[in-house]
This record gives structure tokens, sequence and C-alpha cells, in this order.
């Protein structure tokens, strides 16, 4: 008998609930496209990025997925914080609120924060991880301000030279926990923490101080691409024990939106629909807890 | 002034004694072109890989490097412990040992082992980690009978699902640990550890145990090549603080051989002394110690 035949109906339709999808996923889509598929689908929950938003006007996106019924559970992303010229921070300082008013104008609470690489040339990484801090105290009476929780998105430590120097769980917690949990939390995302042989008391630690701002899905499929930036694999085509994740972030506590963000050209070749189709075919196999 | 000029002859003749070799920098040459090359070069300790050594013969292999004065610094590699598969994996114990006969045989102490992956289809990352320790406890008598040590080396986590399950200098210490210090040790490669945070702590801790087996160098520079295999930086091109590596290794009381390993095809294309001399000026240039 197969995990899916096992899973009830109330936990499939409970998990199908709090399905979000990223619109990376299927970037084939334009936001109108994107609110249309989701209807067709039935998904109620979408995880939006700052460029297509902006692209189509923030108060015309903000309009278009309210219209749709749609959840917007996150917005990706601030950050950016680890310059260390004064006018590129400044720029990186206005740039994340400006971030904050977008989110809020979406009706998300949730701004996702890729924290930024060394400056070209550094070699430091502490100092830059240091920015990170400041950057956050910085802006995070403004996010409350906006009703906006700051999420620190730790990345996999192939990123921490050109994108986050924030590259475990343990250490994005570090950073949080310098602030009220309410203000800062972190984002769980498999496909950058799934080596970590820590990875389950640091959810634990993440559930017990309240700090999980979101939780995102991807597998880990090799060989990795140049560039290291669009190999994202399709939920069960990899490595990574999507289940087990799902049950150590459920019994951490938290309830929330589970978000499918996948960087993988081979999911945008192909029709929207169909791509999302084997996206919420896979979530609810590969997601059902076990027996 | 420079660091080169800061740094005195004295400290300059120290670094170039402990400066090791791996074969795999210049993998343009053969055995002889590497003893040969070696001793125009005025080096002295060289690392083996196990491939091109059975290619040459090991005795011939051992007795060409005894008879150029070379050290073996270390061998490369045994591991690949991670097979389920109760064949493949009493092949992969008796592959082992025959590697820990060959470390014996070219005169060196030290076993390099990568781990090994997840089995095809796995996603079980604690069992084939328990599996590696497994392994070890079976390799561990053998190993000191032929006086080789066997040093447990973490890779970078992007390895973590086709290579090596081992990701942190933590992970492998904990894993060494459970056996005596003089019969497993552990590997600090500056290219798979240097974004973590938390490594300085680890190499103080690996100091204090007594478990520094090797130190590798090789620099991170981006964007990586697909694959990841191949991408590694020459001496001082990217994001890595080599002198501030050195310097916590030398403080953990590390005074061992430090083996240049790069992977890198523009090294392997250019003529082998001039990518050795390049390598032996950045290696004194980046790693003096700073003022």
């Amino acid at each position: 008998m197969s995990d899916e035949t096992l899973a009830g109906p109330v936990e499939r339709a409970d998990l199908f609930a709090r399905f979000s999808l990223n619109q990376q996923t299927v970037k084939q889509w334009s936001l109108p496209e994107l609110a249309d598929g989701c209807a067709r689908a039935g998904v109620r929950g979408v995880g939006l990025w700052r460029a297509p938003v902006q692209e189509y006007g923030v108060s015309a996106a903000a309009r278009l997925v309210r219209d749709a019924g749609l959840d917007v559970t996150s917005l990706c992303r601030g950050g950016f914080f680890t310059a260390s010229d004064p006018k590129e921070r400044a720029e990186a300082l206005a740039d994340n609120r400006a971030a904050i008013e977008e989110a809020a104008a979406l009706g998300t609470d949730t701004l996702v924060l890729v924290s930024g690489g060394l400056p070209p040339g550094s070699r430091d990484l502490p100092a830059a991880r240091e920015r990170v801090a400041d950057a956050l105290a910085e802006l995070v009476t403004y996010a409350a301000e906006a009703e906006v929780r700051l999420a620190i998105e730790p990345l996999h430590p192939m990123y921490a030279a050109d994108r986050c120097v924030v590259s475990t769980l343990a250490q994005a917690l570090d950073l949080a926990e310098r602030f009220p949990a309410e203000r800062v939390g972190v984002v769980v995302d498999t496909y950058h923490l799934w080596w970590d042989d820590t990875i389950g008391s640091q959810i634990e630690r993440a559930g017990a101080t309240g700090r999980i701002a979101a939780f995102q899905l991807a597998d880990w499929v090799t060989p990795l691409p140049a560039g290291v930036l669009l190999g994202r694999g399709q939920l069960g085509d990899g490595a990574v024990d999507l289940r087990w994740f799902r049950e150590r972030v459920d019994e951490a506590g938290y309830q929330g939106p589970i978000e499918v963000e996948i960087f993988n050209p081979s999911l945008w070749e192909r029709p929207g629909d169909e791509a999302l189709a084997e996206v919420l075919e896979r979530f609810i196999t590969h997601l059902v807890h076990s027996r």
C-alpha cells in the first residue's frame, strides 16, 4: 500500500489548504495567468517576487491577488545587506524599506531576506555577517510599523560568497534572536538545509522560540548546473526526505503555509497548468505523514 | 608595505618546508614528471591519488618517491562507505584495506577518506552516516596495524548527495571521536569548510583533541562550473581568508604539512613548472602571518 492510499482525506485536505505556489516555480506565467491558474487548480496561496510585481505595478498586483481571493504567503526578497560602501549600504536600506512597503501593500506579513554575499574583493565573512545584523536593527521598527515580519533565509553554503553569508538555520536563528520573535523570523527551505546533520534540533529550536516565518520546499538533484542557481528539483526527484522535514516543522508547532519554490527551466518550458498539476500531485505524495 | 615584505625569511622558510603539492593540482604531470618537477622547485612533500599510483604500479611509485626524497603527506582516497547492499559494502571495505596497504607502501601515515553519498534512490542521510561509522569501526584495527591513520574529510555540503554525507568539521569530529585520536583524524580543507560560521571553534576542538590529520588549501571562486567538481580556485583568487585558516590551524597546535589541492583545468592546461611556481608564490603571499 502506498503512502498516498494511507493518507486520510482529512490530512490531504489540510495539506492542500496549506499549499502555496511560489511564482518562480511557474515563471512562465504572468501575474494574471498565475491568478487564473491558481483558481483553476483550487490553489489559495502564492509567494510573489518583487521584480514581476514591480513590472506589473504594485497596486495593480495587490488588486489582482485580492480580487482573485489569493493569500500572498511571502514576498521575495529584501536583503543584500553586506555592502561596506556607505552609499551602497544606504541604497540597500532604502530598497529594503520599499520592499517592506510592497509586502504590506500585497497583504503579506512575511518579507523573505537573502542577506547578501561578500563585497567584491573582500574575504571578511564575520564583518559581512555583522553588517547583516546592523541592517536588521535599522529595519526592524520600520517593518513592525508596516506589520511585516523580516524572515531571514539561510541559503545553501554554496551561495556564501556571492549571495548569502547566512548558511545554516543555527546561524539565522542566532541573528534573529537578537530581535523579538514577532519582528524577525527565519525561513526553513529544504533545498538549502537538507544536508545539515543538526537540522532536526535547529527546527525544534526555531519552533520553540516561535521563529518559523516560512517553510519552503524544493528537492536536491544532481549534477548541479553551471552557476548552481537553476538546478532545484521537482518534489520527489531528489535526495531530500520532504516528509521528514514536514513532520519536524509540524512538530515544532508551525501551522502556516507550505510554499513550493522550484527554480528549474524544465518546469518553465511546460504549460503552467501541467507543471502546477505535477507539483500538487508530488506535494501530496511526498508530504503525507508516515504511519 | 605588503604582507610579503613583512614576512621574515625564517617564517617564509618554515612555511615553504611545510608545503606539499597534491598531485591533482598539476594533473598534467605523470608521476616521474611530478618527482622531477618537485626537485626543480625544491618541493619536498606530495599528496598522491590512488588511480595514478595504481596505473604506475604501487611498488614502482613507492620506489620513485623514495628515490626522489619526497615525503608522501597523504594518499587520496579511501571511503565511499555508504552502500547498503551487502556485496557492495564488502567490496568497499576490501578496497579500503587495499588503500591502507597502498598508503603504507608509499610511506604515508595519512589515508584521506571521502565518506560517500546517498545510495541511489535513498533519502536516509542518518542511516548513510551511521554506515560510515560502522565502516570506520571495521577498518580501524587494520589501519593501525599498517601504521596508517584514517583521515575523515568533510566535503562541502554541495556534495552531500553524491559524494560525501559528512559535510562539516563538527560532524567529522563527532565521527572521529568514537575512535582513538591516533587512529582516526580529520582533514581541514579550506575549500570545503570556509563558509562555516563555527569553523574557528571546530578547528580549536580538532586541535585540542589531536585530530588534525591534514590541512589542505584551495580557494573558492564563482561562478561554479556544471557538476561543481573542477571549480576550485588558485590561492588568492577567491573568497577564502587563507591566512586566517593557517593561523587558526597553527594555534590549534598543528605543525604538519600544508597541502595545496586545486582541481582546476586552467592550471592543468599550463606547463607544470609554471603552474607550480604560481602556486608556490601564492602560497607564501597568502599564508604568511598577519602582523
